[in-house]
This record gives structure tokens, sequence and C-alpha cells, in this order.
């Protein structure tokens, strides 16, 4: 099968040990965090041949991240270096009634101070057949925008299927455009593209198929190029428990998930990134939309009881749990 | 605002890790206890003017707690030094069934030897306006006892208002008197006290006003000084889980906070201590006693959520949890 | 009272940190497992005078594992020294649902490589009144079944009780024989033994006295020598939140425990095996089968709820949760 | 006495733990650096009165720094709140021939942005008749330097006595203009300064008295407000292994304290920092300038012996260091 | 052969991680310590059939320190409960020219409590050869000072040889009378006994055989049961760094261990411990007294480069830098 | 430049922590080890194309270590799966007179029990110009000396440069044949072979080139193919310092590298490894012998400085220790 591909930024993200807060700690985890590549760390352990793209200064810092990326099986090759630092993130893990807390110190890093033409997009996708892409990165900067537009572009042109999460950030369109100004044009490239979930508490009430089928028609209209939408229905009980289900809409019918009840969360972070790169995974393995969405909902409820922002699952276990019993025996 | 003045032991709190016990330890991690200074540091963080006042030997441990403890905001210019050392407990975490437990080590320490005269309290008031003690102190020792009441003789005279927590500890009045032949006295000072919660199972039955405002008579009655009877209503489900809701009652009417359902706690210790200091920052901040029973609830809500003995929490986080959803969400 | 005897493999348990998985991990936590070694533990635990029978290599590792059993005041004088490796086991705790997992590296261990005739069985049962062994030990090697057996034919000439626990593994049969060419002889040798739980999902529907009589009865017919037939109902929600019951049989009456709600699982691991020791300690120790098995069932649900294969706990806070509130609270 | 100001950047810390490199690392330990606070904190050791001032950003990050330095005694009541971020700088400590790393992630930072006329100076100084700042301000950006001289002039204005130090760092000095163009102004101001080390290796040969004087004398001519300069001997035998020895001259006398031989270096970070500390401890506290270059000495000797940037000794500690004898028995 | 008995404190040892100062710790290491169970820790590494008596409290931290002996292969079962606490010790190590640290928290200890009359001598030496005691016991408190004098008149009766370690620590005896009232007679007991070391710095200096035999008659004028005199040479170079040799007379002649240079001290706290334990060990298994002082100088050289108070060595080891090459390679 | 090729055995290194003993461990440390494993990752450190072939089980302990190859830049896509577990060691680091421990538990790994043919050497080979061994690997089994000769009469065939380690290590030869009986053969196809070292104590006496050059004459005669002669003089003063030379000779000159004094040794295992590989970077990349001894020397004594077992360090960092001075001053 071919190559996947993302592109976004990667950044540190230094997190709070077990329940304590950052102003409590004395140590923090170095992990790393981005959309994009946890989509392709988590397609790499489905067996997928995935690259990831970013731009990162040529430090330690950056080498070890991208270490570990390519040690989770993703063809870093295409990996740009230049600029002054690498974006990071401080975390802490919330619980119940305190919420999960996310320092941002991403400002001024190597992937915001890209600038157009730096990659060689025709290279980087020889050999693909799928573009994955978030709007985080046109957040970052007018030129990583641009850069990602350039992407857009060049996937288009080269007949890549084309994936987009919109994954709106409030605290990151900085740069002087707002996502109004910028989202369209590029979500109109898109074939797979996440939609807005129906205005409705998941917790008290159910969302009907109606519901869903509607706000997809509704992005199907705006974005023609777009032939499956995908939603993500997280009933948030506490931060230590929720509800978890995944939903798609192919401009006829919706696909809904088993729903799943994750009632002692590890960590939600990466969880909808998990979802994402498990259903491109399903979308591409399995006969049925009905699987793929299935897919995608048990390898990202397994996400949520993984440390870390990214899943580290193979699709045997995965399979496991989407097609067996859902109850955690120990496998000895 | 003018200052608050708290009183009482501050001890080394030596914790087992994580889920271990006590005897399967190789580490313990160094944190410290004591209900006044609870209080203290958790009026800090919410921005209050706060003093502590102890006695602890001239040694590093003691430094070290007395560094954290002006770390966190508290003015601690009024602490004595002497004696010989300072109070230990260790302690390990339950789950479900399985109890916290404390192991106590704190006879001898200096604030139990602390001498009759020892403390300036004219000094000590100057600039406040509220003074917040405990029973845990009179029970050390019958001199720790008669500077308790010096301390209240002092505060009275200069017009403080005065909070008191029974914090009744069997195990600890050990030097000769019993706690009915000292307290009531002390309590006759207050203005604001713990009530005795009523007898009755909060998990199984609901508690009536009527019940709350019966019980807050009867402290009314006792100790004709009494404006204000605290109640925290705890149902115990188990070691992990509780439901947590504080009551207060001013004579005319009870004032009910929401009850919080904590599903997974993380240490629940403190967690009264926690009630108690923003119940006193709530009095003194809102214009209602509804709305300071709803943010003393909300503070010790999360002091149940964040690790050790002290509530690391700021006003905008309370009121976060106090306003609005209650379901945890990322705070990107 | 008399002496307990158990024997078979101890292991190490190299265990991921936390909520890791093992492929996220960069350090393991060196405990001891073994069924019959928790067994022995947990026994010790509760007072008994318990003596553990097992091989191991002469090197670093073994010393720490019988040292830290004999720490924990089992009897390890008759540990026999030779073979070249103890068997180990890396694990990983599982979260709701996702399974807890063991790799297994157990084979050519000492224990496996026993010879015929190693062990002194007269001496190792002087003085003792109860042989305990599971059907771990026969699956490891034709020669380690033929050591178990010629421990069940000294113990019966030295009219010990023997309880078996049948632990049947597939994974580990692997010598040539099937389990059910080797068990049936060895189990006609006990007094007490595990059932085969009847093939009821107790989280759905409850089991009938009857259908454990019927179990029971059938194990008897088949064993003339049982007296008891143990069965653990585990009603798995998830792997993080079980039931858990004990059933026993006597030929006359089913005898069932209190049903915990264990809500917060820390490690189920071991489990089994604290019930099968509490409930030998409860048949030596109380005067009725149903204390016997309410003993058994609260030991093992605090195991649940205790890191680490052994029970570290004692018969007072066994008989606080067999006969108190069942509700955690502190104990100061 | 009066109070000592320092003025500076307050810097994160993350330090690989132990021997590990930055690559290595999966955790990292939260430290604070920065030479004036560094300063700052050893002069609070010490039990004078001294108030640091800085500009942080509101975040949980800088709390935990800033409530680390009053924690350790530091006045931070003039710290100026603002800015987008907390400089970071990541930091690996060497051994024998590999060199400690320090990877800067400072630009950006909340003391880089500060803004002219931010600091009430008149104000910080009330009270105060010592005023510390070192060449690493200036460097950061032309409003910090601009800020500097404006507590420069508003310092000597005061009647405060000025020490600086030049700590030229060729990474930093960024902003448009050279160390060469801002540095001698306000050294202009200086009573007290560092002195460019005589150019010789003091592993292999002895620098003499002369030479310091000449190289003092030099200072002197440039900057005629200076009555006291200041020397470090270091000593590079390996980065595990370093001799080290304080000089200062004071126009008439070159005064030289014990050589030490610090076998198994701890961290060397904040060395200089503490050296200079404890002079100005020394030249306010002892008779003689002889014996305020052995207290600084010995202080900073004791802190490559002491983890972290901040000397954590007592005037107590060092005294006995040098006055006593140098073996570091044991304590009890 | 026949037993070893020691008797006297054992303490919780809360020990600074790695180079960190107990003033910097947010963790402590739980180890143990007292002279006496680092004896008998030491001798059941050696294979020695070993005792130990003490008096701790029924807690779940004198169990933990009483299990680890007792998995040490150390017999405790003459151990007496009884008393309020175990005694603490708070630990820091030092580094060169910053010394190592105790804070003393070990008073009111259980076996300071403990009563004359509370352990059966007779039993507790039933087929022992040799009794050690030390110094710190009798230090405690006239009761341990008496119960100490018990146990040696009923070890001399029965004939046992009796070792003593004089093990002065001038913060220990407040309990009424100094040590030189107290002591002459205890020591009066002794077959063999710590020597006073001639007043030489042997870094500086080397001690002649005429100067150890001059202090060994001194000894022996003074305590005429004494037959051989020990003396432990330490050259302290600085913390990290000591020369360590050990030295015995026997009436007739010096008998002196090779000098070892320990260039990178681990830990040093348990070295004269250590090396009493092989002492014993060797005057009990070696024809030559020369073996048997540079058996105990090797095993306590090792002890200085393991970390905690116990010598965690086998003969084999011990023998190995005894007898071989003293470089250190891998034993692969 | 052409692919280098490394062939051997890749085991879990699982180490006691900081200066723990095996026997003192409550957790490990999970590392990896394997001469020619060491080799690859540092030839990818250095930026060489390496690829890394062995023999490894499907399971998550060996994904784990595959990983960590793969992350650090080795080419891992030739490793072959299979067989039933992963070599494990067991490390403690040793401190002056205490020597470093291994414990070795590697029997039966796949390794071992590969089968000829099983590797296609052709495809593995293909784009390569070196092809590196050691003796650990035909001292495994039979079948594995097989394959290693598989692979050297293919690397022959292809006009490999080959260079081999002999690495004989006593404990591995358990497979019937003596190391004698295999390696000559082996040993005739290499170009680079390591040398016996003359038989000289390099602490107490210097080599001469002479004796060197006799040594490497002595192996040219054994094996025609040998152009280059490899040896390391390792002073071994203790554990914790030893002396560290690089010594070439390739038939008419010897070349001997600095003598680097490594006076507070981090860890030493893979030393030689770090030596071997630097040594082929040195050969390929510089233009004189003498540069390339320089190299490896340079970069092995930065290993011993390292934790872990592979040299985590670039070209840029070696040149630096070889190029410039060698005081290890900070990197700011």
């Amino acid at each position: 099968m071919k190559k996947i591909v993302t592109f976004g930024e990667v950044l540190l993200n230094l997190a709070a040990q077990g329940d304590l807060r950052l102003k409590q700690s004395n140590s923090l985890d170095l992990r790393f965090a981005g959309a994009e590549s946890n989509v392709a760390a988590s397609l790499a352990q489905f067996g997928e041949d995935v690259s990831y793209i970013t731009r990162v200064p040529k430090n330690d810092l950056s080498e070890k991240v991208i270490n570990t990326l390519r040690g989770l099986g993703v063809d870093t090759s295409k990996v740009v270096y230049g600029g002054d630092r690498i974006g990071i993130i401080f975390f802490e893990n919330g619980a119940v009634y305190r919420s999960s807390k996310v320092i941002n110190d991403r400002s001024g890093s190597s992937i915001a101070t890209i600038e157009e033409g730096s990659i060689d997009w025709k290279a980087a996708f020889e050999g693909a057949d799928w573009f994955h892409w978030t709007g985080i990165t046109p957040a970052l900067s007018a030129s990583a925008a641009a850069v990602t537009k350039e992407a857009l572009v060049a996937a288009r042109e080269m007949g890549l299927t084309i994936s987009g999460d919109y994954n709106y950030r409030k605290n990151l369109w900085q740069w002087g455009k707002d996502h109004t100004e910028v989202m369209p044009e590029l979500l109109g490239y898109c074939d797979v593209m996440s939609g807005i979930h129906p205005d409705v508490n998941v917790v008290e009430q159910e969302v009907t198929d109606e519901l869903y089928a509607l706000a997809g028609e509704d992005m199907m209209k705006k974005y023609p190029n777009c032939k499956v939408v995908v939603f993500t229905a997280r009933g948030s009980i506490s931060a230590s428990h929720n509800t978890w289900q995944g939903v798609i809409y192919d401009g006829e019918k919706v696909y809904r998930s088993a729903n799943y009840d994750i009632t002692h969360i590890v960590d939600r972070v990466g969880g909808g990134d998990s979802f994402m790169a498990a259903l491109i995974y399903g979308l591409r393995n399995y006969a049925t939309k009905q699987e793929a969405v299935e897919f995608a909902a048990a390898a990202s409820t397994l996400k949520h009881l993984i440390a870390g922002d990214q899943n580290m699952v193979t699709v045997d276990e995965v399979e496991a749990l989407m097609n067996g019993p859902k109850n955690g025996l120990i496998n000895r």
C-alpha cells in the first residue's frame, strides 16, 4: 500500500507527573505532542507506511523528539531543519472536577517561522496516496498557513486523498487573520474532514442520526470536495470519566460506532488525533465504513487509557476490543 | 483588607508514594501537614494576607517546611523557634475498601512543649481582623492548651473575628484532661465554628434543613458568641468515592452548597481544612452566605483532587467550578 | 498451631510503572510473582507458620526474591538451590478497556529443571498439617509434575490436609502432556480444591446456589477426597472495575460471601492466590465455613487494592472490612 | 542592616537527571536559574535582607519559580508581571572530558520585552544600600539594557553601593549592539565589579599578585568609581575536578583566598554567582577584606558540591569550612 | 558454628536522595540504621547465624525494618515489642568539603524506654557463643544502660565472647550520667573492644606499630578482660576520599591490614560497623589474626562503596578484594 | 558513502539504578546491550548509514529495543523475527574496589536458536561496503556460529571490508566447541581485527611501540587478510578510574592516540564497542590512521562518561575533545 503523509508542528510536552499540578512539580516528564505527529505515530503502530514533515531547529531536544518518532516507525527523512526553537507545551492532567491544563509556550517556533517554498512537496508526496493536516498549522503564522496551502495544492495535483482536522484553538490564531478568513479555502481541498458536532450535550441527550446527517450535509455543501464528514461525540461526565463514540457521514448514511464508557481515564490528550489516525487506517483497510468507524472508536478509546499523546496500540489490540468482549481481562 | 492569623502545629507528612502502603515503601514523599497551616496556605492561594504562627525547632526539616509555607505566600515572620523536634505523621493513601492510614509520631514536638507567654499575641494580631484555630492544638499538651487560650483572650480583646474547628482526634488527648473539660471554654470565644454533623449516613439518606438548623441551634445555645455554624456532609461511598457538600447555619437560615460527587478521589486529606479556609474567604469576600458556602464547597472539592494536604487552587479556579459546568474540560 | 507448606515456582515480576505500557517503559519495578509464594506470603501476614519450597539458582536475583519472602515471615530454609535461571514475567497493568498484559519468559527455569528426589519431603512436612500446591507447577515440565506428585504422596502419607488450585494456563503446558492427562491424578489427593465456575457471566446474571452446588458435586464425584470446593465469582465490568465474591461448597451447603464492588482496582494480580490463602486461614481459624469464606473474600478484595502480587494485609485489617462498614475511612 | 537589591532575568532550568544527557532524558528536573536571582537566594541563606526584581508572565511556571525564591527568604514583592513567557534553559551536567551543556530557549522572555519606566526604582531601592546587577540583563534587549541603566542611575542617586558582574555570554548579545558599546557606560556606575582574569592557565601556572594588581588597576583606570575588583581563578582540570580560588584587589593590595581542590564536583553552575553573593556578604559583615574573600571562596566552593544553581548553605556552614579543617567529616 | 547475638537500637534512616541536601529534598529514601543491627546484617551476609535484639513499637514502620533485617537472614525472633516510637535519623550525604549531616530524632524511642528485666537474656543467649554491643545503647537512657549491663552479666555467666564498640556520640548522653561514669564498668566485660586511635592525622603521618601497641596496652590495663583491641585508621582527605586501614593489637603484636585508598566514596555510614562485623567473622573463621584484620578492612572498604548503612557483600566478594588485584574489573 | 552492516545479539540490559547493587534494587532501568548493536548505534550517531541485523522474538520487549535502535538512526529493516526470547543481562555498576557485575540470562535467545539460511545476506549487504561482527555471536550456539560464517563468506564475495572483534567471554562458549576451534577460521576473513594486548599492566609500565608491533605482526601472520590490528590499552586503576588509549598497527607502523585519564567513570560498559565504531568511522573518514585512532580514543573516552551501553555523541563532540583542550568547560 502507498504512503501516508502528515504535516504540522511537533512540540515538547513537559508534563506534570501523576496527579501533581504543574505548580507542585519538581520534575516533568519529557514527551512530545502535536496533532499531526500523533496521527503519524498512530498510523505507524498500525503498520502503515507514514511520513511526517515538520520544521525543527538543530538541537538535542528536537533530535530527541524526531528520534522518538522515527523509533515508532515514522519516516522522518523529509523533516526540514532550521529556525530557533521547538515549541513547548506544559501539561497537567485533570481529575474529576479539576480540568487538565495546558500552558502554551510555542510562539517563535521553527514551524511558525517556516518560509514558503522550503518544502519540496513533490518529493514529499512521491509514493503517497493520502495527506493529512490540521487547522493548527495555519493558525501559527502567515507563512505556516501559506506552506499548508502549498501542500494542499501539490497533494491535489498529485491525486492524493486529503483529510483535514479543523482543530480550532482560539489562543493560537494571533498572526493577523481570523480562522474564518483562512480555513474555508484550505478545507476546500479536503476529501475527509472533521465536522462541527451538533450542539447537544451528549451526556444528557442522544444525538439522532438526523442531526448528524444535517451537520454533515452542511459541511458538504460548503466544501464540495468533501466525501466523508467525521464526528466524535465526547460525553464529558468529568475529567476522569467520558463517554466516547465515533460517527461518520458519507453523504448518504450516518455510521456510528459503539459508545464507549471510559470510566477511569488515564490521559485523554491525543484522543481526537488517535481517532483520526484510526479512521484513516479504517477507511483504507476495511471493506465497510461501519468497520472503519468502529476501528477508529475502539482505537481512540484505548488512547484514553494510555499515558502520553500517542496511541501505542497495534491493530490486533484494537480489533480485540472492537470485535470482542469489552471488559479488560488479563492477557497472560 | 486586614490580615488573617492562624495558629497550630505544623508537621512533616512522610507519605507513601502512589498506591503503595507504608510497609511496602522504600521512599517517602516529604510533605507537610497541620490543619491550621493548611488553612493558612489555602487562604494565601486565594490572595488573602495571612500569617501563620507555630513553634518549631531550629533544624533543616522545619526550615524546609517553613520555607515552603512562606513560598506559598504565608507570612511566617511570627513563627517561634525552640524545642526539640517537629512532629511527624506517616501517611498512606487508601483505595476503595482499603482505608487511608496515618501513623502519628508527634509527641514531644516543639509546639507541645511551648510555654505560656512565649508568643506576643498583641504583636501577632496587629493589623489582623480574623483568627483561626482548631481543637488539635489544645489536645497536644497542657501548655499548648494554655497558649491557645492566651491567643483567644487576646483576639477577643483586639476585636478579631474568631473561627474554630473542633477537629476531635481521640488519639491526641493524652495530657491528662479530656477534650470535654477543655474545649467548651475555648469554643466560647468563637464567632464561627464547626458543628457536630447530624448523625445521619448521607449516602443513604438526605439530611433535612431542619436537622441542620437543630444542630446549629444546639451549638449556638452552648456557645452564645457563635454566629455561624459550619457543617461538611461527606458521603463515604468508599475511600475512592465520596460525595461532599457544605452547609452553614447562621441562626436564621440553613445554606447548603451543591453536592459534589467526587468519583475518583486523589487525596482527601486536608479536605476539611480547605473547606474552612474557603469559607473564611467566602464570608469575607462575597455578599451572601450562599456564595460563601458554594465557594467553600467548590474549593474543598478541588482539594480532594489534588495531591498533598494543601489546596493549591486560585480563586479563579474555584469560581470556574462554582459557577460553571462541572465536567472537567481541558484548559488549553 | 502447625505449619503450612506451599511448593511451586517463584518468578521475578518486572512490572511497568504506573499506567505505562511495557513498550513505553524506561524503568521496571522489580517484584516477585508465583501463585504458591503468594499464598505463603499472605499466610505469613496472617501470622501463620508457613514454609515455602522452590528451586532457584544461586544468584543475586533469587537471593533478592528469597530474602523478600523470608522478610515477610515465610520460612525459606527448605528452598533448594540449583539450575540456571529464575523465571521472569514482564507485566503491565490494564485500565478499563485496556487489558493487563503478561509476557512470559520462564522456560528453562530452575524449578522446571528440578529432578525427582531432589526435595526431602519428609523433612519438609515435619511439623506441618497443611500442604498447598497449584496446577502451574506440573505444567512446567515432566519432572516438575513428578516432584509435585512426590509431594502429594508424602503429604498424604503424613496426614496433611491438601489444598490445590487448578490455575490452568494454556500457554504453560508445553512439555508433551496435556493438563487433562496429568491433573486428575494429582487432584485426587486434594481435600480442598478450586472448582470450575459455572459458565455464567456474573455481571449480567446472578449465579444460584443450586448452580454452585451442582458444580461442586461434579468435582466431588470426580475427586472423592475433596471435602471443600472453592469458587471465586469475578464480575469483570472492566479492567478497572470488578465485582468479587467468594463461594464454597462442602458437599452439603453453599456458603457465599458478601459481593464486593471493587470500583477502582489497583492491581488484581494475585487476587485468586490471596483468596486461597485467606480461605486456608479461615478454615483453620474460624468456627464456621461462613466466616471462612467471608474472611477470604474480604482479604482478597483488599489484595485488588494493593500494588504487587502479595496481599500485604493483617488479620485485623481483613476483619475490619469483613465485620465493619465498607467505605474506607481514614484511620488516624 | 539595610536591604540589598538584585535585578535580572530568572529562568526555568530544565535539567537532565543524574549523569544523563538531554537527548537520553525522559524526565527533567524543574529548577530555576538566573545569575541575579542566584545571588539573591544565596544572600537570603546568609540572613541578609534581600529583594529581587524581575519581570515574569502571570502563569503557573513563574508562580512556581517566584514562590521558590520567596520560600528561600527573598523579598519578591517588587517583581513585575507581564509579557509572554519565562525564559528556559535546558541543562546537562558534564563529567571529566564531557562538558556540561546548556540549550538556551530564552528569547522573547518577559524580561527581554520589559519597557522603560515599568519599574519604580525609587520604591525598589527604599531602605536599600546595595544594588547588584550583571551584564546578562543588558544583553537581552535594548529595553532591558535601558532599564538596567535606569536602575543604575537611581541607585547612584540614592547612594547605594553598586556591584556588577560582567558575565559576558557571546550567544546573548543579539539585539543590535555589541557589549563593548553598552557595557562601559553601565560599568561606570559600579563600586565593585568582576575583573578580567589574567590570561593564564591556573592549572599550569600560578598567577602572581602582580598580575592581579595589574589587571585590577586596568579596570580601575577605565572605571574610576570602582573600588574593588573581583577575580575567580578556576583551574579546569576536568569537568569533574576544578581548583577554585577567589582574589580581590582594592587599589592597594591583592587579597587571595585559600585555593580549594574540588575533586568531585557535584554541579558547578552558579559557582560564580555564589562567589559574588558571598563576597557582598563578606564585604558587609567582616572587618577585613581577607575575611571577605575567604568567606566568598569557601561559600562558592560549597556551591560546587550542591545540586542546582542556588547555594543552599548558611553562614555557619561556610565559616566551618573557612576556619576549620577541610576534610568533610560527618556532623552527627 | 554457634550463634552471635547483637543488641541495640534500630532506627529509620530517612535519607536525602543522591547529592541533594535534606533542605532540598521532596522525597526521602527509607532505610534503616543502628550500629548493632548493621553488625548483625553484615554477619548474616557472611553466612553467620546471628540474632538481633531490640525493642520497637508495634507499627508498620518497625515491621518494615524488622522484616528487612529478617530478610537479610538475621534472626529477629527475640525482638521485644512495646513503647511508643522507633527512633529516626535524617541523613544527607556529603561531598568533598561538604560534610555529611545527620539530624537525630530518636528521643523517646522504644529502646530508650525499655525496662529492666524485659529481655530474657538466658533464652536470648542459648546456643550463642558471641555477644556484641556498643556504647550507643547505654547512652540512650538509664534503663537502656541497665539492660545493657544485664546482657553483659548474662553473657559473661554463659561464657560468651563479648565484643564492644565504644562509639561515643556526644549528643546522645543526655540522661543524667556522663559516659565516663557508665562505660568503664560495661567495657570491663569485653574480650574485644574498639580502642582510642592514637591522636595522629593519618593523612599527614604514618602511625607506627609502637603507637598502636601503646594505645592497646593502655586499654588492656584499664580493662583486663580485653584480649583484642581494634583500631580503624581513617584518613579523611575529604568527604569523598578517605584512606582506610584496620589495625588490631592482641597484647603481643600489632596486625595491620592493607591501607585502602577509597577515592570515590559512595556512602561511608556504617563503615565502622562493617569493620567490626567482619572482624568478628575473621576472628572466628580464619587461622590468623592477620587474615582477620585483612578481611575486616577489605569488607569495610567495600561498605564505603555501597549505598545504605548495611554492608551488602558476601565472603566471596570480600575475599576477592582481600586476596586479589584491587582495581575493580567487570565480573561478567 | 556506502552502508555499514553489523550483525549480532541484542539484549535487554536491566540495570541497577545509581550506586545500588542488584540485590538492593527495587526498580531496574531498561536499557539495551549487545556489542554489534552498540557499534551500529554509535556509527549512526556519527551520521553513517548503518544497518543492524539480528533475530528477536515478536513481543513488546524486542519491539521496544528495535524501536530504540531505529530511533537512533540505525536501519533495522533487515532484522529477522522468530524464536522464543530476547536475551537479558542484569547489570550493576561498580565503584573503586567494587567491581561492576553482570548476571547473564541469555541462553535460549532467538539469536542462539537462529537457523542457517534464515538471513538473506545478499540482500543484507546490498549497497554496503563494510561488515562488522564479534566473537560473541559464534559463542552463542553452533547455528549462530554457522550463520556468522555465512555472513563472512557473503561479505567477502561481495567485496566488503570486514572488521571483527574477538570479544572473548569465557562464560558464553557452552555449545560444545571451544573458541579456539571456531574463531580462527572466522577471523581469517577479517581486514581489521582486535588484537591480543601485550601482557603488560599499563598502569605500572608503558607499552612500547615495539611490543604492539610484535603483537600485531603475530596476528597478521595467523590471519593474512588482516591489514589493521586494533588494541585498546585500559589502565584499570580502579572501577572508577581508568586510563584509556587506542593503538593500531597497519603492518608498517604503530599509531597511538592520546592517553586519556578518566578519573570519574560514569559507565564503562560499551567502551570497547564505541572504540571499534569510532575506528571504523575514522578509517573511512579521515585521511590518516593517526586521526582515525585519535577519533576512536576520544569517542570511546566520552562513552565512559555517558550512562548506558551506547555512545551518544556526535562527530562534532568527539572532534572537540580530539582537537581541543581536554578539561570539560560548560558549553552555553
